[in-house]
Protein backbone atom coordinates (compact mmCIF):
# COMPACT_ATOMS: atom_id res chain seq x y z
CA UNK A 1 0.00 0.00 0.00
CA UNK A 2 1.31 3.77 -1.12
CA UNK A 3 1.98 6.14 2.05
CA UNK A 4 0.52 9.18 2.48
CA UNK A 5 0.19 11.39 -0.39
CA UNK A 6 2.52 15.14 0.37
CA UNK A 7 0.68 17.14 -1.93
CA UNK A 8 -2.84 16.13 -0.25
CA UNK A 9 -1.36 16.90 3.23
CA UNK A 10 -0.12 19.99 1.76
CA UNK A 11 -3.61 20.93 0.09
CA UNK A 12 -5.65 19.76 3.79
CA UNK A 13 -2.99 22.16 5.45
CA UNK A 14 -3.36 24.78 3.33
CA UNK A 15 -7.44 24.61 3.75
CA UNK A 16 -7.32 24.86 7.57
CA UNK A 17 -4.55 27.96 7.92
CA UNK A 18 -7.37 29.86 5.16
CA UNK A 19 -10.39 28.44 7.28
CA UNK A 20 -9.00 29.31 10.92
CA UNK A 21 -7.34 32.77 9.30
CA UNK A 22 -10.57 35.14 9.93
CA UNK A 23 -9.06 37.20 7.01
CA UNK A 24 -7.82 36.63 3.03
CA UNK A 25 -4.48 35.12 2.82
CA UNK A 26 -1.74 35.95 -0.29
CA UNK A 27 0.34 33.16 -1.47
CA UNK A 28 3.19 34.27 0.08
CA UNK A 29 1.24 34.32 3.70
CA UNK A 30 0.66 30.83 2.99
CA UNK A 31 3.95 29.71 1.59
CA UNK A 32 5.71 31.28 5.03
CA UNK A 33 3.24 29.66 6.57
CA UNK A 34 3.39 26.12 5.61
CA UNK A 35 7.76 26.32 4.26
CA UNK A 36 6.52 26.25 1.16
CA UNK A 37 8.10 27.76 -2.07
CA UNK A 38 5.54 30.46 -3.59
CA UNK A 39 5.37 28.51 -7.05
CA UNK A 40 4.32 25.26 -5.16
CA UNK A 41 1.79 27.54 -2.58
CA UNK A 42 0.54 29.06 -6.04
CA UNK A 43 -0.22 25.57 -7.19
CA UNK A 44 -1.72 24.22 -4.33
CA UNK A 45 -4.31 27.26 -3.69
CA UNK A 46 -5.13 27.09 -7.81
CA UNK A 47 -6.19 23.74 -7.52
CA UNK A 48 -8.23 24.15 -4.67
CA UNK A 49 -9.71 27.15 -6.39
CA UNK A 50 -10.61 25.10 -9.45
CA UNK A 51 -12.44 22.48 -7.01
CA UNK A 52 -14.15 24.58 -5.80
CA UNK A 53 -12.86 24.89 -1.90
CA UNK A 54 -11.13 27.97 -1.90
CA UNK A 55 -12.65 31.40 -3.23
CA UNK A 56 -10.48 33.94 -4.04
CA UNK A 57 -11.49 37.76 -2.69
CA UNK A 58 -11.54 41.03 -4.62
CA UNK A 59 -8.28 42.05 -3.57
CA UNK A 60 -6.87 39.10 -4.32
CA UNK A 61 -6.42 37.12 -1.09
CA UNK A 62 -7.35 33.64 -0.79
CA UNK A 63 -10.42 32.43 1.86
CA UNK A 64 -11.59 29.17 2.42
CA UNK A 65 -15.27 28.59 0.25
CA UNK A 66 -18.48 29.41 2.04
CA UNK A 67 -19.53 26.39 0.64
CA UNK A 68 -17.03 24.31 2.42
CA UNK A 69 -19.32 22.74 4.57
CA UNK A 70 -21.86 22.05 1.95
CA UNK A 71 -19.01 19.34 0.11
CA UNK A 72 -21.29 16.87 -0.50
CA UNK A 73 -23.23 18.95 -2.93
CA UNK A 74 -22.11 18.33 -6.55
CA UNK A 75 -19.64 21.04 -8.26
CA UNK A 76 -21.87 21.45 -11.25
CA UNK A 77 -25.89 21.66 -11.50
CA UNK A 78 -28.01 20.26 -13.99
CA UNK A 79 -28.16 23.74 -15.71
CA UNK A 80 -24.29 24.06 -15.77
CA UNK A 81 -23.37 20.99 -17.05
CA UNK A 82 -26.40 20.91 -19.81
CA UNK A 83 -24.80 24.32 -20.75
CA UNK A 84 -21.72 23.08 -20.93
CA UNK A 85 -22.39 19.90 -23.13
CA UNK A 86 -25.05 21.97 -25.54
CA UNK A 87 -22.41 22.13 -28.20
CA UNK A 88 -21.41 18.64 -27.71
CA UNK A 89 -24.72 16.88 -27.98
CA UNK A 90 -25.85 19.05 -31.08
CA UNK A 91 -22.52 18.02 -32.89
CA UNK A 92 -22.93 14.29 -31.63
CA UNK A 93 -26.28 14.10 -33.19
CA UNK A 94 -25.18 15.50 -36.73
CA UNK A 95 -22.27 13.14 -36.52
CA UNK A 96 -24.57 10.03 -35.68
CA UNK A 97 -27.67 11.09 -36.71
CA UNK A 98 -29.48 9.53 -33.76
CA UNK A 99 -31.08 11.56 -30.92
CA UNK A 100 -28.77 12.21 -28.32
CA UNK A 101 -29.52 12.77 -24.56
CA UNK A 102 -27.97 13.73 -21.27
CA UNK A 103 -28.59 12.69 -18.18
CA UNK A 104 -28.29 12.42 -14.78
CA UNK A 105 -28.70 10.08 -11.63
CA UNK A 106 -32.07 11.06 -9.15
CA UNK A 107 -33.07 8.75 -7.46
CA UNK A 108 -32.43 5.66 -9.05
CA UNK A 109 -33.27 6.71 -12.49
CA UNK A 110 -31.88 8.34 -15.42
CA UNK A 111 -33.22 11.71 -15.66
CA UNK A 112 -32.88 13.49 -18.70
CA UNK A 113 -31.53 16.62 -18.43
CA UNK A 114 -31.16 17.82 -22.30
CA UNK A 115 -32.10 16.19 -25.45
CA UNK A 116 -31.20 16.97 -28.86
CA UNK A 117 -33.91 15.89 -31.64
CA UNK A 118 -32.77 12.74 -34.31
CA UNK A 119 -31.47 15.23 -37.19
CA UNK A 120 -33.90 13.77 -39.48
CA UNK A 121 -38.02 15.71 -40.42
CA UNK A 122 -39.40 12.84 -38.21
CA UNK A 123 -41.58 13.80 -35.15
CA UNK A 124 -40.06 13.59 -32.03
CA UNK A 125 -41.55 14.39 -28.27
CA UNK A 126 -38.82 16.35 -26.40
CA UNK A 127 -37.47 14.17 -23.34
CA UNK A 128 -35.96 16.72 -21.18
CA UNK A 129 -37.29 16.15 -17.65
CA UNK A 130 -38.39 12.52 -18.26
CA UNK A 131 -36.77 9.73 -16.63
CA UNK A 132 -36.10 5.84 -16.92
CA UNK A 133 -35.46 3.18 -14.68
CA UNK A 134 -31.09 3.45 -14.41
CA UNK A 135 -30.85 0.08 -15.04
CA UNK A 136 -32.59 -0.72 -17.72
CA UNK A 137 -31.22 2.12 -20.33
CA UNK A 138 -27.69 2.75 -21.39
CA UNK A 139 -27.29 6.09 -19.64
CA UNK A 140 -28.60 4.41 -16.49
CA UNK A 141 -25.80 1.78 -16.53
CA UNK A 142 -23.17 4.42 -16.78
CA UNK A 143 -24.69 6.59 -14.03
CA UNK A 144 -25.10 3.37 -11.68
CA UNK A 145 -21.30 1.82 -12.79
CA UNK A 146 -19.44 5.19 -11.41
CA UNK A 147 -22.30 5.49 -8.62
CA UNK A 148 -20.49 4.91 -5.38
CA UNK A 149 -23.80 3.26 -4.19
CA UNK A 150 -25.08 0.23 -5.18
CA UNK A 151 -28.51 0.06 -6.78
CA UNK A 152 -31.48 -0.19 -4.93
CA UNK A 153 -32.36 -4.17 -5.69
CA UNK A 154 -36.37 -2.52 -4.84
CA UNK A 155 -35.82 -0.46 -7.85
CA UNK A 156 -34.75 -3.55 -10.43
CA UNK A 157 -38.06 -3.96 -12.09
CA UNK A 158 -38.27 -5.08 -15.50
CA UNK A 159 -39.57 -2.99 -18.36
CA UNK A 160 -39.59 -5.52 -21.35
CA UNK A 161 -38.67 -9.55 -20.83
CA UNK A 162 -35.02 -8.31 -21.76
CA UNK A 163 -34.58 -6.20 -19.05
CA UNK A 164 -31.84 -7.45 -16.28
CA UNK A 165 -33.31 -7.24 -12.59
CA UNK A 166 -31.46 -10.14 -11.01
CA UNK A 167 -29.01 -8.06 -8.66
CA UNK A 168 -26.13 -10.19 -9.16
CA UNK A 169 -26.32 -9.85 -13.50
CA UNK A 170 -26.71 -6.23 -12.83
CA UNK A 171 -23.28 -6.05 -10.80
CA UNK A 172 -21.49 -7.71 -13.64
CA UNK A 173 -23.06 -5.78 -16.13
CA UNK A 174 -21.53 -2.29 -14.44
CA UNK A 175 -18.37 -4.04 -13.65
CA UNK A 176 -17.98 -4.58 -17.53
CA UNK A 177 -19.26 -1.11 -18.59
CA UNK A 178 -16.42 0.24 -15.63
CA UNK A 179 -14.11 -1.95 -17.82
CA UNK A 180 -14.67 -1.02 -21.27
CA UNK A 181 -15.79 2.37 -20.35
CA UNK A 182 -19.00 2.61 -22.20
CA UNK A 183 -22.57 1.07 -22.19
CA UNK A 184 -24.97 -0.55 -24.62
CA UNK A 185 -28.78 -1.58 -24.10
CA UNK A 186 -30.67 -3.36 -26.46
CA UNK A 187 -34.55 -3.62 -25.85
CA UNK A 188 -33.97 -3.33 -22.18
CA UNK A 189 -36.11 -0.30 -21.53
CA UNK A 190 -38.51 -0.47 -24.38
CA UNK A 191 -39.14 -3.08 -27.47
CA UNK A 192 -37.08 -2.16 -30.61
CA UNK A 193 -35.35 0.69 -29.20
CA UNK A 194 -31.17 0.66 -28.22
CA UNK A 195 -28.62 3.15 -27.13
CA UNK A 196 -25.23 3.45 -26.23
CA UNK A 197 -23.37 5.97 -23.64
CA UNK A 198 -20.61 7.05 -22.19
CA UNK A 199 -19.28 8.84 -18.30
CA UNK A 200 -19.03 12.83 -18.65
CA UNK A 201 -16.55 13.32 -15.53
CA UNK A 202 -16.36 16.45 -13.05
CA UNK A 203 -12.65 17.48 -12.05
CA UNK A 204 -11.63 14.98 -9.95
CA UNK A 205 -12.99 11.68 -11.93
CA UNK A 206 -16.72 12.26 -10.24
CA UNK A 207 -19.07 10.86 -13.13
CA UNK A 208 -21.92 13.57 -13.49
CA UNK A 209 -23.36 12.82 -15.99
CA UNK A 210 -23.99 10.36 -19.03
CA UNK A 211 -24.24 10.84 -22.76
CA UNK A 212 -25.74 9.13 -24.91
CA UNK A 213 -27.23 7.72 -28.42
CA UNK A 214 -30.88 5.85 -28.38
CA UNK A 215 -33.30 5.01 -31.40
CA UNK A 216 -34.49 2.42 -33.33
CA UNK A 217 -32.76 -1.09 -32.67
CA UNK A 218 -31.55 -1.94 -36.48
CA UNK A 219 -29.89 1.33 -36.40
CA UNK A 220 -27.89 1.23 -33.44
CA UNK A 221 -26.98 -2.43 -32.96
CA UNK A 222 -25.66 -4.47 -36.35
CA UNK A 223 -27.35 -8.12 -36.39
CA UNK A 224 -25.38 -9.93 -34.12
CA UNK A 225 -25.77 -6.95 -31.53
CA UNK A 226 -23.05 -5.22 -31.60
CA UNK A 227 -22.65 -1.54 -31.87
CA UNK A 228 -22.84 -0.13 -35.55
CA UNK A 229 -19.18 1.06 -36.75
CA UNK A 230 -18.39 4.69 -35.13
CA UNK A 231 -21.28 5.03 -32.48
CA UNK A 232 -19.25 3.85 -30.24
CA UNK A 233 -16.04 6.11 -30.40
CA UNK A 234 -18.35 9.41 -31.09
CA UNK A 235 -20.50 8.94 -28.11
CA UNK A 236 -16.77 8.63 -26.16
CA UNK A 237 -15.72 11.38 -27.86
CA UNK A 238 -18.71 13.66 -27.34
CA UNK A 239 -18.02 12.31 -23.55
CA UNK A 240 -14.68 13.50 -22.94
CA UNK A 241 -14.85 16.60 -24.97
CA UNK A 242 -17.59 17.77 -22.48
CA UNK A 243 -16.05 16.23 -19.33
CA UNK A 244 -12.41 17.92 -20.77
CA UNK A 245 -14.95 21.36 -20.44
CA UNK A 246 -15.23 20.45 -16.61
CA UNK A 247 -11.96 20.28 -16.33
CA UNK A 248 -11.34 15.93 -15.83
CA UNK A 249 -8.12 14.38 -17.06
CA UNK A 250 -7.76 12.32 -19.89
CA UNK A 251 -8.16 8.63 -18.94
CA UNK B 1 3.52 28.49 -12.67
CA UNK B 2 2.80 24.93 -12.18
CA UNK B 3 -0.43 23.62 -13.36
CA UNK B 4 -2.96 21.99 -10.84
CA UNK B 5 -2.34 18.55 -9.03
CA UNK B 6 -4.30 15.72 -10.20
CA UNK B 7 -3.91 13.88 -6.64
CA UNK B 8 -5.61 16.90 -4.61
CA UNK B 9 -8.11 16.83 -7.90
CA UNK B 10 -8.98 13.26 -6.28
CA UNK B 11 -8.48 13.90 -2.47
CA UNK B 12 -11.47 16.49 -3.29
CA UNK B 13 -13.69 14.24 -5.26
CA UNK B 14 -13.26 11.88 -2.85
CA UNK B 15 -14.58 14.24 -0.17
CA UNK B 16 -17.34 15.31 -2.41
CA UNK B 17 -18.31 12.05 -3.16
CA UNK B 18 -17.86 10.68 0.69
CA UNK B 19 -20.07 14.18 2.23
CA UNK B 20 -22.74 13.44 -0.61
CA UNK B 21 -22.90 9.54 -0.49
CA UNK B 22 -25.41 9.33 2.75
CA UNK B 23 -23.22 6.34 3.73
CA UNK B 24 -20.43 5.26 4.57
CA UNK B 25 -18.01 4.29 1.19
CA UNK B 26 -15.47 1.18 1.08
CA UNK B 27 -11.98 1.88 -0.81
CA UNK B 28 -13.62 -0.24 -3.77
CA UNK B 29 -16.55 1.93 -4.04
CA UNK B 30 -14.45 5.09 -3.90
CA UNK B 31 -12.08 3.33 -6.75
CA UNK B 32 -14.83 2.54 -8.69
CA UNK B 33 -16.74 6.24 -8.77
CA UNK B 34 -13.83 7.86 -10.03
CA UNK B 35 -11.93 5.04 -11.89
CA UNK B 36 -9.01 4.67 -9.40
CA UNK B 37 -7.10 1.67 -8.90
CA UNK B 38 -7.58 0.28 -5.40
CA UNK B 39 -4.42 1.13 -4.25
CA UNK B 40 -4.12 4.75 -5.59
CA UNK B 41 -7.95 5.20 -4.11
CA UNK B 42 -6.89 3.70 -0.61
CA UNK B 43 -3.26 6.13 -0.74
CA UNK B 44 -5.66 9.12 -1.27
CA UNK B 45 -8.36 8.09 1.54
CA UNK B 46 -5.84 6.80 4.14
CA UNK B 47 -3.95 10.38 3.93
CA UNK B 48 -7.32 12.06 4.26
CA UNK B 49 -8.17 10.05 7.44
CA UNK B 50 -4.69 11.12 8.95
CA UNK B 51 -5.40 15.09 8.43
CA UNK B 52 -8.31 14.98 10.09
CA UNK B 53 -11.12 15.01 6.94
CA UNK B 54 -12.06 11.28 7.14
CA UNK B 55 -12.86 9.48 9.32
CA UNK B 56 -13.36 5.25 9.28
CA UNK B 57 -16.70 3.80 10.71
CA UNK B 58 -16.99 0.36 12.73
CA UNK B 59 -17.89 -1.21 9.75
CA UNK B 60 -14.25 -0.31 8.01
CA UNK B 61 -16.25 2.19 5.56
CA UNK B 62 -15.24 5.67 5.13
CA UNK B 63 -17.41 9.05 5.52
CA UNK B 64 -17.15 12.34 5.35
CA UNK B 65 -15.67 14.08 9.25
CA UNK B 66 -18.33 15.66 11.03
CA UNK B 67 -15.78 18.25 11.62
CA UNK B 68 -15.75 18.96 8.11
CA UNK B 69 -17.19 22.66 8.54
CA UNK B 70 -14.89 23.44 11.61
CA UNK B 71 -11.41 23.20 9.18
CA UNK B 72 -10.72 25.76 10.90
CA UNK B 73 -9.59 24.82 14.32
CA UNK B 74 -6.63 22.92 14.40
CA UNK B 75 -6.17 19.18 14.86
CA UNK B 76 -4.86 19.06 17.94
CA UNK B 77 -5.62 21.31 20.63
CA UNK B 78 -2.87 22.53 23.68
CA UNK B 79 -3.53 19.25 25.72
CA UNK B 80 -2.59 16.89 22.62
CA UNK B 81 0.48 19.00 21.94
CA UNK B 82 1.63 19.04 25.12
CA UNK B 83 1.19 14.63 25.55
CA UNK B 84 3.06 14.46 22.56
CA UNK B 85 6.19 16.73 23.32
CA UNK B 86 6.63 15.86 27.30
CA UNK B 87 9.69 13.29 26.76
CA UNK B 88 11.03 15.48 24.00
CA UNK B 89 10.85 18.50 26.59
CA UNK B 90 12.28 16.50 29.53
CA UNK B 91 15.11 15.19 27.05
CA UNK B 92 16.38 18.74 26.25
CA UNK B 93 16.17 19.88 29.55
CA UNK B 94 19.07 16.83 30.92
CA UNK B 95 20.66 17.69 27.46
CA UNK B 96 21.17 20.92 27.41
CA UNK B 97 20.79 22.36 31.33
CA UNK B 98 17.86 24.63 30.63
CA UNK B 99 14.93 25.50 31.29
CA UNK B 100 12.01 24.08 28.30
CA UNK B 101 9.18 26.29 27.41
CA UNK B 102 6.58 24.85 24.87
CA UNK B 103 4.07 27.75 23.42
CA UNK B 104 1.23 28.37 21.43
CA UNK B 105 -0.08 31.44 19.60
CA UNK B 106 -3.15 32.90 21.54
CA UNK B 107 -4.27 36.35 20.68
CA UNK B 108 -1.04 37.83 20.04
CA UNK B 109 0.87 36.36 22.94
CA UNK B 110 2.94 33.34 23.25
CA UNK B 111 1.15 31.11 26.00
CA UNK B 112 3.35 28.34 27.51
CA UNK B 113 1.61 25.14 26.95
CA UNK B 114 4.52 23.29 28.79
CA UNK B 115 7.51 24.21 31.31
CA UNK B 116 10.39 21.97 32.11
CA UNK B 117 12.43 22.99 35.45
CA UNK B 118 15.76 23.67 34.56
CA UNK B 119 17.56 20.67 35.77
CA UNK B 120 19.18 21.96 38.72
CA UNK B 121 18.25 22.70 42.74
CA UNK B 122 17.91 26.10 42.03
CA UNK B 123 14.06 27.15 43.17
CA UNK B 124 12.18 27.77 40.34
CA UNK B 125 8.29 28.72 39.45
CA UNK B 126 6.31 27.05 37.22
CA UNK B 127 5.58 29.41 34.11
CA UNK B 128 2.85 26.80 32.25
CA UNK B 129 -0.10 29.38 31.48
CA UNK B 130 1.58 32.45 31.67
CA UNK B 131 2.01 34.41 28.53
CA UNK B 132 4.80 37.05 26.64
CA UNK B 133 4.56 39.00 24.29
CA UNK B 134 4.76 37.00 21.26
CA UNK B 135 7.78 40.01 19.50
CA UNK B 136 9.78 39.63 22.39
CA UNK B 137 10.76 36.46 23.14
CA UNK B 138 12.09 33.42 21.21
CA UNK B 139 9.34 31.29 21.08
CA UNK B 140 6.81 34.04 20.40
CA UNK B 141 9.00 34.69 16.89
CA UNK B 142 8.88 31.27 16.02
CA UNK B 143 5.08 31.50 16.29
CA UNK B 144 4.48 34.86 14.50
CA UNK B 145 7.46 34.03 11.79
CA UNK B 146 5.12 31.32 10.48
CA UNK B 147 1.69 32.19 11.42
CA UNK B 148 -0.49 33.16 8.40
CA UNK B 149 -1.03 36.44 9.54
CA UNK B 150 1.27 39.58 10.49
CA UNK B 151 1.44 40.57 14.25
CA UNK B 152 -1.18 43.68 14.89
CA UNK B 153 1.11 46.76 15.31
CA UNK B 154 -0.96 47.78 18.12
CA UNK B 155 0.80 44.85 19.99
CA UNK B 156 4.50 45.78 19.50
CA UNK B 157 5.17 46.66 23.20
CA UNK B 158 8.89 47.41 24.77
CA UNK B 159 9.00 45.06 27.52
CA UNK B 160 12.68 46.48 27.68
CA UNK B 161 15.25 48.72 26.03
CA UNK B 162 15.78 45.99 23.43
CA UNK B 163 12.75 44.81 22.79
CA UNK B 164 12.11 44.72 18.88
CA UNK B 165 9.04 47.39 18.23
CA UNK B 166 9.15 48.29 14.52
CA UNK B 167 7.17 46.80 12.18
CA UNK B 168 9.35 46.73 10.33
CA UNK B 169 12.60 45.81 11.80
CA UNK B 170 10.18 42.57 13.14
CA UNK B 171 9.30 42.10 9.88
CA UNK B 172 13.07 41.28 8.95
CA UNK B 173 13.75 39.18 11.93
CA UNK B 174 10.87 37.06 11.39
CA UNK B 175 11.55 36.75 7.70
CA UNK B 176 15.51 35.59 9.41
CA UNK B 177 13.64 33.17 11.64
CA UNK B 178 11.71 31.66 8.67
CA UNK B 179 14.98 31.59 6.84
CA UNK B 180 17.40 30.08 9.43
CA UNK B 181 14.39 28.02 10.77
CA UNK B 182 15.44 29.07 14.72
CA UNK B 183 14.99 32.21 16.44
CA UNK B 184 16.83 33.97 19.28
CA UNK B 185 16.06 36.24 21.22
CA UNK B 186 18.62 38.39 23.82
CA UNK B 187 17.11 40.46 26.78
CA UNK B 188 14.30 41.49 24.86
CA UNK B 189 11.83 39.75 27.06
CA UNK B 190 13.45 40.69 30.49
CA UNK B 191 17.13 41.61 31.29
CA UNK B 192 19.69 39.03 31.71
CA UNK B 193 17.40 35.95 29.76
CA UNK B 194 18.30 34.98 26.28
CA UNK B 195 16.09 32.16 24.62
CA UNK B 196 16.51 29.73 21.52
CA UNK B 197 13.03 28.60 19.87
CA UNK B 198 11.85 26.33 16.96
CA UNK B 199 8.83 25.26 15.28
CA UNK B 200 6.67 22.16 16.06
CA UNK B 201 4.65 21.61 12.88
CA UNK B 202 2.04 19.46 12.50
CA UNK B 203 0.75 17.66 9.29
CA UNK B 204 1.07 19.50 6.30
CA UNK B 205 3.54 21.85 7.87
CA UNK B 206 1.23 23.73 9.93
CA UNK B 207 3.08 25.65 12.65
CA UNK B 208 1.22 24.61 15.64
CA UNK B 209 3.46 25.60 18.42
CA UNK B 210 7.48 26.57 19.48
CA UNK B 211 9.96 24.25 21.53
CA UNK B 212 12.58 26.43 22.98
CA UNK B 213 15.19 26.85 25.77
CA UNK B 214 15.37 29.86 28.06
CA UNK B 215 17.93 31.12 31.07
CA UNK B 216 20.35 33.41 32.07
CA UNK B 217 21.75 35.26 29.10
CA UNK B 218 25.61 34.07 30.24
CA UNK B 219 24.35 30.27 29.70
CA UNK B 220 22.50 31.08 26.30
CA UNK B 221 24.68 33.06 24.10
CA UNK B 222 28.69 33.83 23.93
CA UNK B 223 30.21 37.52 24.69
CA UNK B 224 29.45 38.00 21.12
CA UNK B 225 25.75 37.39 21.61
CA UNK B 226 25.65 34.01 19.29
CA UNK B 227 24.44 31.16 20.54
CA UNK B 228 26.14 28.42 22.97
CA UNK B 229 27.50 25.47 20.76
CA UNK B 230 25.01 22.85 20.46
CA UNK B 231 22.10 24.98 22.00
CA UNK B 232 20.55 25.29 18.71
CA UNK B 233 20.73 21.59 16.74
CA UNK B 234 19.35 20.35 20.37
CA UNK B 235 16.74 22.64 20.34
CA UNK B 236 15.62 21.82 16.54
CA UNK B 237 16.35 18.36 16.81
CA UNK B 238 13.88 18.41 19.83
CA UNK B 239 10.93 19.78 17.93
CA UNK B 240 11.31 18.11 14.97
CA UNK B 241 11.34 14.84 17.31
CA UNK B 242 7.96 16.43 18.04
CA UNK B 243 6.94 17.32 14.41
CA UNK B 244 7.55 13.91 13.36
CA UNK B 245 5.48 12.28 15.59
CA UNK B 246 2.32 14.54 14.66
CA UNK B 247 2.65 13.67 11.19
CA UNK B 248 5.02 16.60 9.59
CA UNK B 249 7.39 15.66 7.28
CA UNK B 250 11.39 16.51 7.71
CA UNK B 251 12.07 19.69 5.97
Amino acid sequence: MPGPIQSIERAVAVLRLLAGAGQGLGVVDIGNALGLAKTTAHGIVRTLVDAGLVVQDEDGDYRAAPALSDLGRPRIDANDLRARAVNWADSLASRTGESVLLATLSEGRALVVHHVFRPDDSAQQLRTGTSLPAHACALGKVLLAWAPVRPDRRRLIAMTGRTVTDPAALRRTLAAVREQGWALEVEEAAPGVAGIAAPVRDLGGIVVGALGVDGDVDRVVDVRGRPRAGLVPAVRQAARSISRGLGARER
